[in-house]
């Protein structure tokens, strides 16, 4: 494990994770000067200065200090930095910085859904049932969410797992996309997937014979993962995705993960990204039908992480929901424990900001279930207006209703330019002289390999960054352009690459890839 | 410990939380069998039945199962499965259920601050910008938040200590408050206090020297924080709050607790609820002074939970915040460690369902504070739509602005109208047999000390619960009064308790006044 884990942690720092107390202090240093924050730069004599406080790094939870998030981590904090800079009047390279760090849609440009902002506006002020600024459908959608909280208001706490007549359209929406009835007391609404995911985590943190429980996840995953299970405490499991097979999953590398991940941990749950990220593939109805009997021969709770379902580029690819594919299976397959997880923040709606998602719980133990309903109580509820989003995503208006031309040609617009962008963004990077790059299947991500020189090795070691890391601040600096380096996500040893978003609207999209372009040349030029 | 561990966490259930794994066993039973969760009954049978999941109360995350959060506990499942059966017709003696077990203003009749929705409909709405409905304030208002907003979307994601402008407003607003500068970048935004809290305790877990971390709570508390130390696998340091001292707080019991509580684990915060919850004092300036020193000489940090900072309702009680009382007091209080937490739940808005709140965080090695900002990065950001009202909240109308009369009479009339309830349960408990009540100088809550006979406390016995929830069931079942049993906060052993909110509206607080003076007449007829 030792391998991986070395290879995942370090955002730009290289460190690793070292579990042995007396060896944390090594990477304390590590992380904390590449942390980006400026103020620590006289590190030592500040510490001499501060050694009265409660709280110092030696004596917090050590977790805080060794996990880490490269969605946000410190090349986003000096791209912030730079932001602030432009605005101070610094001269630069480039007038404006370009976040394609971050699945962050409607910061890119991307315009809500028209509905689904009024029915959460009448939600929040009622008066607006009276206006006639906003449509009959719309104005329904609200009564129904407004008649589910108490006293009538989005200001009531709801029941922990949210509002009942959200959760039984939220059933009723998968049992439409699945062929199988869900059941609405599976459903728990959650504030995005971040915290469903987490509270899922949690409940499996547990030590057994010794061992600590592991989590099997993707490599290259999505940092939520990686970062929780190091905040918990847990075994990290990483199982390598194939990237000749454009990302797919082989099952004999789960086979080896987890053969290997036995002699040190508890593994416990096999988590998959469905459409990936941040790899972008489409798994394939063969391929899930695989993992399914995999975790079942091996005991293992499947957690199904399929927020990009609406996300499909690929005119060959189609989204199988892991529940469907396990009903289908029958018998013993279909009675497996199995969480899947969706959110508001992706899809065609990308409303991050909101915090509205959902997770379906399948086959749990209701003991089981009444203890993980018992923990997410003491945090009180979703946030309402989450709950009323994710009430849009799974119903939206029906032909025949005011908003359903409307909502269609959104909708229709949306995903049909981010098809346009994967393709766009899949071609200019296979053009560059050393990049290979997965067609972008789904989800709203391209992760190119890179190959870069040994000079340009050399340099980011004398700069205490990993080459990627290294290659990504080169290009924020000069560009403008912020993405985040492979090892933020996880890579096979001695390969590079970095995760982009597709979402900068096309023109702007067209711009940065010229930029980028730019910027390679003359990187291949200075290191070759 | 264990006596006050013993006390705090047995809600209806005669059960101990037991840290040896051995013992484990014998809570879950105990745990589960109440949990009021129906499904349960044949447990045995189904346990064999269900041998082949992966998950089980045994081989899940232990705290899961010895966590307990009493506000939302088998009391309200009942209440809530009673709901039910009154919705199909079943005949009971009462014809709804009054639930005073949780702060949930809006669920019990209290209408929204104006402003608030036209800010918040506005934001997630900008059409909304051109209606003559709204005022010219509320527009600017919302203007400033989408500025704030990447894309001028609440769609996107902000930065997930929350988006600057409304930190910069909640600086300026504790800056009014207490006469001494906030700096917005000691401002996190969070989802409700709640978020705050546990992140802040997550980081708190440490064992050093073998021993675990501590945490100061009072006792009666809030069981937020007794649920999350038990999660996170903490230590929960109780000091008692002196009720014949209108629930003041005694530093001898400070000292008394933590001299206690150092020979099993490191004690390492102190947590205040001021306003209290459930007990409803407001500490003096004085109190406040000795606090502050004491919790300097013992090196602890400060965690003041001051969410009901609006609440007061005694005229000789006025709130201090706990940072201006360490401000006042100079060096070296000045300097000391100090975390606030502020809510958008409680005061006059009460708007719980929408998750806002901020914390201040004073005084924090910078070093430190990078890991927390670090740690609640992968959660990505509070809700946009908690933000806004934090906005509100710190940034309401002023004199001379379209709202502000109107603004004016709604907060007044809220807070006078809590005034008047908070003395009407106040004077009617304390003419009741057995019954002892202290002023309600603050918060939401009433805890009044209640005489259970004897006879009562072998029924109880009998029936598997404490004699406070045995209390609370029977007033549950006969009038549909919810309210929550002192155990679930803590009491002095041999002591019982209940708290019930102020916050049914006044006409149907006085219903539930009567309701409940006849049930406990008829209940010590019966057991006397």
């Amino acid at each position: 494990m030792s391998r991986l884990v070395s290879v995942l942690t370090s955002t730009g720092a290289v460190g690793r994770v070292l579990s042995s107390p007396q060896k944390n202090k090594r990477f304390i240093t590590a992380a904390v000067s590449n942390s980006g924050i400026s103020a620590f730069s006289s590190q030592q004599q500040q510490h001499t200065k501060m050694s009265t406080k409660c709280l110092q790094l030696e004596n917090i939870n050590p977790h805080f200090i060794t996990m880490e998030y490269a969605v946000r981590g410190p090349l986003v904090i000096r791209a912030g930095e730079i932001e602030k800079e432009l605005a101070q009047g610094v001269k630069k390279p480039f007038n404006e910085v370009i976040r394609a760090n971050i699945g962050d849609c409607h910061a890119m440009g991307q315009k809500p859904i028209t509905i689904l902002r009024q029915v959460l506006a009448i939600c929040v002020e009622p008066e607006l049932l009276n206006s006639p600024l906003f449509p009959e459908d719309a104005k329904k959608r609200a009564l129904t969410v407004l008649k589910g909280c108490q006293g009538s208001s989005v200001g009531s706490y709801t029941d922990s797992a949210g509002i009942e007549p959200v959760r039984r359209q939220v059933a009723d929406f998968i049992t439409k996309r699945d062929g199988f009835e869900a059941d609405w007391q599976n459903i728990v609404l959650t504030a995005g997937a971040t915290t469903g995911i987490k509270g899922i985590l949690s409940m499996l943190k547990c030590e057994l014979g010794g061992k600590k429980s592991g989590i099997m996840i993707p490599i290259p995953q999505y940092p939520l993962y990686s970062a929780t299970i190091e905040e918990f405490g847990m075994t990290q499991v990483g199982y390598y995705l194939n990237e000749s097979k454009n990302w797919g999953l082989d099952v004999s590398e789960l086979k080896r993960s987890l053969t290997e991940a036995k002699k040190t941990c508890n593994p416990r749950a096999l988590c998959i990204i469905n459409p990936g990220n941040p790899t972008g593939q489409v798994l394939t109805h063969e391929n899930i039908v695989e993992v399914i009997k995999f975790a079942h021969d091996e005991k293992l709770l499947l957690l199904a992480d399929e927020v990009y379902q609406d996300n499909i580029y690929d005119k060959n690819s189609k989204f199988h929901s892991f529940k469907k594919v396990a009903m289908e299976l029958g018998a013993p397959y279909n009675s497996m424990e199995l969480i899947s997880f969706m959110s508001t923040s992706k899809g065609y709606l990308g409303e991050c900001g909101i915090r509205g998602g959902y997770m379906e719980i399948i086959n749990m133990d209701p003991k089981v279930k009444a203890m993980l309903l018992k923990s997410i109580s003491a945090a009180l509820c979703p946030t309402t207006a989450g709950q009323v989003a994710v009430s849009v995503l799974v119903n939206p208006p029906q032909k025949g209703e005011p908003s359903y031309e409307q909502y269609l040609s959104e909708r229709t617009h949306v995903l049909s330019s981010l098809k346009e962008r994967a393709e766009l963004v899949y071609k200019t990077f296979n053009s560059f002289e050393g990049f290979k790059c997965n067609p972008v299947q789904g989800a709203m991500y391209a992760f190119p390999q890179i190959t870069i020189p040994p000079k340009a090795i050399e340099a980011a070691k004398k700069d205490g960054k990993t080459p990627d890391a290294f290659y990504a601040f080169e290009l924020l600096e000069s560009s403008g352009i912020c993405i985040v380096p492979g090892s933020g996500f996880g890579q096979q040893p001695g390969t590079y690459h970095f995760r982009t978003t597709i979402l900068p609207q096309t023109d702007k999209l067209k711009i940065m890839l010229e930029k980028f372009q730019k910027f390679h040349a003359a990187f291949m030029d200075k290191y070759k």
